[in-house]
C-alpha cells in the first residue's frame, strides 16, 4: 500500500486522500497534471518526498493529455505543466527537484511522442520506488541512533504518508521498533493542519508503537524535566550550511531541545538538500491560507471571535546550530555540515 | 462590568463563564462553596488573579451555608471548604494565598456568626478592589516598557477576565493602547484550552487593538526573523529566585524570544510570589485531562485516532535568566530576582 501509485490499466494517478485521515481512509484519482496541482496545493498528498514523486506523475498525466503533434510541441506543454506545478508549494525543493530530473528526461532526443511517454512514465517510477529504497536506507542508518528505552518527540508527519512508503524521520522509528527496541514516542500535534494529531499517531497506532499525543508548546516541559531522549523531525529544504526549513514549530522545538542536551536529527533524502543555497535564511517561506489557524472549535463552538484574523507560515528555519546530525540515505551526516554536506552530494 | 461580583441580593457569585467564550458571553450564579469549587476546576473562571478572588468568595459562601450554631462550629466547616477549595488547582498560589488571607480574617476573635460572616465579605469584597487597582498600578508600570509602534507577542489570557477587571500582562498592553501608542499583537492561540484565540482575542477586539492570532507553534518563526519587539506574559506561581510559572508553551516562547534578543516580561501582583520556594523545580505542575487535547476537530471530522492518549500539564517552568524583568504593582523588578524579589515583597 503505496501513499500514492499509478495505475496503468486507467492511467490515473492513485493517492491516499490525507485531509479525511484519519476518520476516513480513502483514495482519489487523479486525470490530469492541474489535478495533481491542486492535490499538493490542498494538501490531499503533503510530505517533502511524496509531493516531489506526486509532481513527476503531474507530469507524465501532463504529456497524456496533450494534443501534441511531436515531441517538440509535447516538450512545450510539458513546460507548461512544470511551471504550473512548480507554483503548488514553494517551501520543499523535492518538488523542483522532481520536476527538473522529469524536464531532464523530457530534453532526451525522443524517437516519437510515446516514446517520450513511456520515457516518462518509466522515470516517474523509477522516483516512486527509489523513494522507497532510500527511505528504508535511512531508516536503517536512523535506527542505529536509537537506543531501547528511548522516549523521541516527533513533528508533523514524516511517516509512509509523507512519502512513496515507509518515511523518513517516522521511518527510522518504526525500523528501530521492528528492530525489538522499546519506544515511546510523544506525538506534537502539530498545529494548524494537525498532521501529527491525524497522520503520526494514526501511522503509529497502525504499527503498535506507543504514543502520547501533546501540544506543541507542550514539548518544552517534557525537554526540561528531563523526560525526552530525542527528537526526530524530517525537512523540507536544507541549505548547503545544513540549516533545515522543516514544518512550523521545529525551530521552537529544536532550541528547546538542544538548550536543554537532547539531541535533534533530522531525516531527509539528499534530494532535500540545496546547494546552491548559502543557508537557511535564503529558503522561501510559504504563508499558508490564515483560515487553517481559525477554523478550530472549542466546545462544539468557534474558537476565534467573528472577524478575527491570522497569521499563519507554514515552514520555519532550524539553523545547524541546533541539530546533532541529518540522516540521509548516504549516511548519518555530522558537523560541520557545510563540509560534510558538499561531500556527500558529490558522492551522490 | 467585573469577571466575578458578589451579588448582595441573592447572596450569590456572579461570574462570567469563560468556556463559552468567545461564542457566548453568559454570566453563572454560583450559591455554594462547591459550585465555586467546580467553576475553577472546570475553568469557567481561569487567571491566577481571578481564581484567587474566587476562592474567597467561596469562602463567603461557605459561611453562609454553614448550619454552625457558633463561631468555633463555623470555623470547623469554613477550615473544610477551604480544603476543598485548595484542592481545585494545583499550580497558581494566589488561590492559597487568598484562602490563608481568608482563613486568617476567620481566626480573629469574633463577636458571632454574622460577625463572622460580614468579616469574611468584607475581606473578600477587599480582595476583589485590590486586585483591580493593583492591576492598575502594574499597567502604568509595565506600559512605560512599551513602545509606539511595537509588536508584542502575548501568551494564554492575561486581560480583564483572568483577573476580576483589568488584567495583569494584557493590561500593559490595554493601557499602553490607552496611552495613544500604536501596538500590534501577535496571540498565541494557546494550545489545548485555546485561552489566546478566544478570549484574548476576544478582549483585543472590544478594545480596538489590532492583533493576529498565531499558532504557538509559530512564535519562533516571527521572533527569528525580527519582526517581533517584546514578549508578555502572566504567571501563576513565581519561585523566590524569580522562576515563572505560567501557562505551557510560555517556557518555548521565553527561550525563542531570548535566543533572539527579544525582551519577555512576565506581569504578576506581589501575591503570585512564593518565597517559600527556592526556585521553580519545587511548583507543582497540574496534569489535565486528556481530553482537552484530544478532543479537536479538522474538517469537522475528529482530529485524533480512537483510542488515542495524550499528555496535558498545564504548565510549565520560565527559568529566571530568560526573563527581562517581572512587572508588579509595586514597580519593574529586574535581575538578580532573589535579591530584588525578596526586597519587594519585604516593603509589601
Amino acid at each position: 500500500m503505496r501513499t500514492l501509485e499509478w495505475n496503468g490499466k486507467t492511467q490515473q494517478l492513485k493517492m491516499i486522500d490525507q485531509r479525511a485521515l484519519p476518520s476516513d481512509f480513502q483514495y482519489i484519482y487523479l486525470d490530469t497534471h492541474q489535478a495533481v496541482f491542486h492535490s499538493i496545493k490542498d494538501m490531499a498528498v503533503r510530505g517533502a518526498p511524496a509531493i516531489g514523486v506526486a509532481a513527476a506523475f503531474g507530469m507524465v498525466l501532463a504529456s497524456l493529455e496533450s494534443k501534441a503533434a511531436n515531441v517538440a510541441e509535447m516538450c512545450t506543454d510539458l513546460d507548461k505543466a512544470s511551471k504550473l506545478l512548480e507554483t503548488s508549494r514553494p517551501t520543499a525543493v523535492n518538488l523542483f527537484w522532481a520536476l527538473k530530473r522529469m524536464s531532464g528526461i523530457a530534453s532526451h532526443n525522443h524517437k516519437n511522442i510515446q516514446y517520450l511517454r513511456d520515457a516518462l512514465l518509466i522515470e516517474a517510477q523509477k522516483m516512486a520506488d527509489e523513494d522507497v529504497a532510500m527511505n528504508r536506507q535511512m531508516a536503517s542508518h536512523g535506527a542505529e541512533l536509537i537506543e531501547d528505552g528511548d522516549t523521541i518527540i516527533h513533528h508533523c508527519n514524516t511517516g509512509a504518508l509523507a512519502t512513496v512508503d515507509w518515511g523518513t524521520a517516522l521511518g527510522v522509528i518504526h525500523m528501530a521498533h521492528e528492530q525489538g527496541k522499546h519506544i515511546h514516542v510523544l506525538v506534537d500535534e502539530t498545529r494548524p493542519r494537525l498532521q501529527g494529531a491525524r497522520l503520526t499517531a494514526w501511522e503509529l497506532s497502525q504499527y503498535k508503537i506507543p504514543y502520547e499525543i501533546i501540544s506543541d508548546n507542550a514539548a518544552g516541559y517534557f525537554l526540561r524535566s528531563g523526560q525526552v531522549n530525542k527528537v526526530f523531525f524530517g525537512g523540507d529544504r536544507v541549505a548547503s550550511n545544513g540549516d533545515v526549513a522543516n514544518k512550523i514549530g521545529s525551530y521552537m522545538l529544536a532550541l528547546a531541545a538542544y538548550t536543554n542536551q537532547v539531541p535533534v536529527y533530522s531525516v531527509i533524502p539528499t534530494s532535500t538538500v540545496d546547494l546552491t543555497l548559502k543557508n537557511g535564511d535564503e529558503i522561501p517561506i510559504e504563508e499558508r491560507d490564515q483560515a487553517e489557524v481559525l477554523n478550530i472549535q472549542f466546545n462544539n463552538q468557534p474558537a476565534t471571535p467573528q472577524g478575527a484574523k491570522a497569521r499563519n507560515p507554514a515552514f520555519d528555519v532550524t539553523p545547524n546550530h541546533l541539530l546533532t546530525a541529518l540522516v540521509t540515505e548516504k549516511g548519518v551526516v555530522y558537523p560541520p555540515f557545510d563540509v560534510n554536506l558538499s561531500k556527500i552530494m558529490q558522492d551522490y
